[in-house]
């Protein structure tokens, strides 16, 4: 079975058949397309910005996703907080893309690669087969060879994650109000945080901010102020991206949420009562996964040269060595700019994904692609309510400006006008209240 | 072990040491409380309004539910529906309730109830005794014996139920989508609501909206507009419970948007592929339960008289037989006011458990208790934008009043200032653009 054609030529005619209840000269553009078909693999900021890019250009393009939605990754952490409900950073895929006409969105998951044949499996026995390929798959959690510590320390990419996160945080709670030994009580209210990258960062500035605000007076056995917040980093010190100086502002501005910081500390293990280093145990019911990344599977796939995290060595135009038509962008594509290698964060992604874009349509008039530049336009990090990191260039920002300028850039970003006004309601409630909104435990069964 | 007096007694002298931290005055009042202890089990409409009734009374309270959050029911098919994001409608039990002192909240399930001892056991051992008990603990669906159906048709009566509906509804489509044989698309874009009560009418309104607006112009292998919504009903009329002629009104409003009602038609069989009606066979891959009821399995701890759906009969004073300290309130009670029986509707739970809690008050104080009245103010149904039924004693509305009437209803007795507001900004947005805004599908993996 092959969808662009099979599926196609039989949709035609049925299709054409319903003329009279649907907009038939749209149906017929797209489905006698003889342009060439370009097979983009995964909806993140990579994915949609090479759709984006070809839109309405001379191409049929097919994006696969194994999720339905295009997900703002930066304000996961809100979902996993309680601050946020998922739909709030979370938009369709096909609705994003719903005016492009020569797009086709398919809610798939790709299971091989045949570079040779130009062919891509999905599940179900579909194939796509291509003329371009972009492959954008992204990234998940890497455990250093320790995947054992997954069920125990849940990472953070997707809302699956973010929802099971917030859940064992929210529980842990309710558990905690039921304990009789002060021991289980003590292990029910400490939260470990691995990795102090922005994501840790931010999970543990959040999660001291529900044990000393949000939940403040709601408990009757407890005392949630009392939580211990902890956040680990291998390094030695947080934010290890960011000049030095911005990562002793962010560790004064986490210390007076008391959150406990400490660095040098590598896991040895994990599991369901806590935490080792070395020879030394932190009993906690609940651990946050912030620590690594490793590439996605699907790269794997293509059987291509790749570094230790399991991302493909690109070519300076992200091309794959040898195969033209493939390109490899985002989390997934091992590249440098300017001699530097490109960071996985989202502005890098939406610029590869426009890039590669772009270099294909050059490709199809004959034009020699480009290399990739990085444009850097700085960092971003938030702590807490008037808390956070910037680094923009030369300049330097901490505290509230700081803050302010993250909140800004942050619901800029968010896809959609409606999504960017909610999130904006919801922050501006969250910030004179104190409160989340989206404490909702699921998953726990019910009447 | 003993809630209320062990961990009490342990907590006592461990919070006052903590004295500096919290407000050492109200944690004193709480815990040394020599008051009777009022345990209920359920934090629906019934349960809240009972324990609203009791904040700040000379009773000591402990509310028990399964879950986190008190659920806004009535719009929780806008959640099944892709309308609303599930905390919109959900409230932590434990923040609505925070101000009142003499309220424990406790997350945990009811495993047996001792009548003679007055207990009430919970899951991880715990005990709660009680000097007065209110049962609130609702309904669940009744498959009429076929439990095997479930798994094909979930029905909606919690979040995690509207979640599952809301993934299926959204992955049929996109299932057809890819879908190569015309069958095999036709059963994927066939939805089956069985059962045509509020619940019904609202889900299979709002899926018909779905297809032929929400959807329009996202797919380009299929024409959304095509989907068949059929809604099956056993008896001969949809709403029988409301006047004959709004049930025609209703009628009128759902085939207007194209949705199948087959009235006086009775389910045998349900599978995967589709739903059998005697020998008649329609293929459809998604299906609805929102055709019975039948009272929480916890009535049956009480080992009291039931009807046919397990809702125990109580006094008119909402007591239990034989048990004046114990009342059963809300969906799970069978009572009569004024010779008919109270139906399952929110208002009545809401007043059941109100007047349970005063007719204890009164037992308190020696006072005899006072029959239940459930006082009518009539019904609501929505089918659409601008669609809708009411019946308000002699007042019947249909069309854009009913719908404007349903609105401010609704939002008016929804939870918390937030959640009104922003279930009125969804709406107001959902209205001008036909579009839905949570339609994230979870719990399909991700990268």
């Amino acid at each position: 079975m092959n969808i662009p054609t099979t599926i196609e030529r039989q949709h035609r005619c049925e299709m054409l058949q319903s003329i009279e209840e649907s907009s038939a000269k749209q149906v017929d553009q797209h489905e006698m397309s003889t342009n060439p078909h370009v097979v983009i693999i995964g909806c993140g900021f990579a994915g949609l910005a090479a759709a984006c890019t070809l839109a309405g250009k001379p191409v049929a393009v097919t994006i696969v996703d194994r999720t339905n939605h295009h997900l703002f990754q930066p304000l996961l952490y809100q979902v996993a907080t309680a601050g946020l409900a998922a739909p709030a950073i979370a938009a369709p895929i096909r609705h994003i893309l719903r005016e492009a006409r020569n797009i086709t969105t398919l809610l798939a998951e790709v299971t091989s690669i045949d570079l040779a044949r130009r062919k891509v499996c999905l599940d179900q026995d579909n194939v796509l087969e291509y003329d371009h390929l972009i492959v954008a798959a992204g990234a998940c959690h890497s455990y250093f060879g320790h995947e054992e510590w997954a069920s125990f320390a849940p990472g953070l990419k997707t809302l699956d994650d973010a929802l099971e996160i917030r859940r064992r945080i929210l529980l842990a709670f309710e558990r905690a109000e039921r304990e009789t030994s002060p021991e289980a009580r003590r292990a029910w209210l400490s939260f470990v945080v691995v990795g102090a990258g922005s994501t840790g960062v931010e999970l543990a500035g959040t999660l001291a901010e529900i044990a000393r605000e949000t939940l403040r007076r709601e408990f009757r056995h407890i005392d949630p102020m009392v939580a211990r917040i902890i956040l680990l980093e291998g390094s030695h010190r947080v934010l290890q991206s960011y000049p030095e100086d911005l990562s002793e502002k962010a560790c004064k501005q986490l210390e007076r949420l008391h959150v406990e910081i400490r660095t040098d500390s590598r896991v040895t293990g994990v599991d369901s009562d806590g935490i080792s280093l070395g020879g030394e145990r932190l009993p906690a019911r609940t651990v946050v996964w912030a620590a690594g990344v490793r590439a996605s599977p699907v790269g794997y796939y293509l059987g291509a040269e790749h570094d230790g995290d399991g991302r493909i060595r690109v070519q300076l135009d992200l091309s794959l060595s040898g195969h033209p038509e493939v390109f490899v962008v985002g989390d997934l594509a091992n590249v440098e700019s300017g001699g530097r290698p490109v960071p996985g964060v989202a502005p890098a992604a939406k610029q590869m994904g426009q890039h590669a874009a772009r270099n294909l349509l050059r490709q199809m008039v004959g034009k020699p692609t480009r290399p990739f530049l990085y444009r850097d336009y700085g960092s971003l990090a938030t702590i807490g309510r008037n808390a956070a990191v910037a680094s923009l260039g030369r300049l330097r920002l901490w505290g509230k400006p700081a803050w302010l300028l993250w909140l800004c850039a942050h619901v800029y970003f968010l896809i959609g006008f409606r999504n960017r006004l909610v999130v904006m309601l919801d922050w501006a409630w969250a910030y004179w209240t104190s409160r989340r909104h989206a404490r909702v435990v699921l998953g726990i069964g019910g009447k």
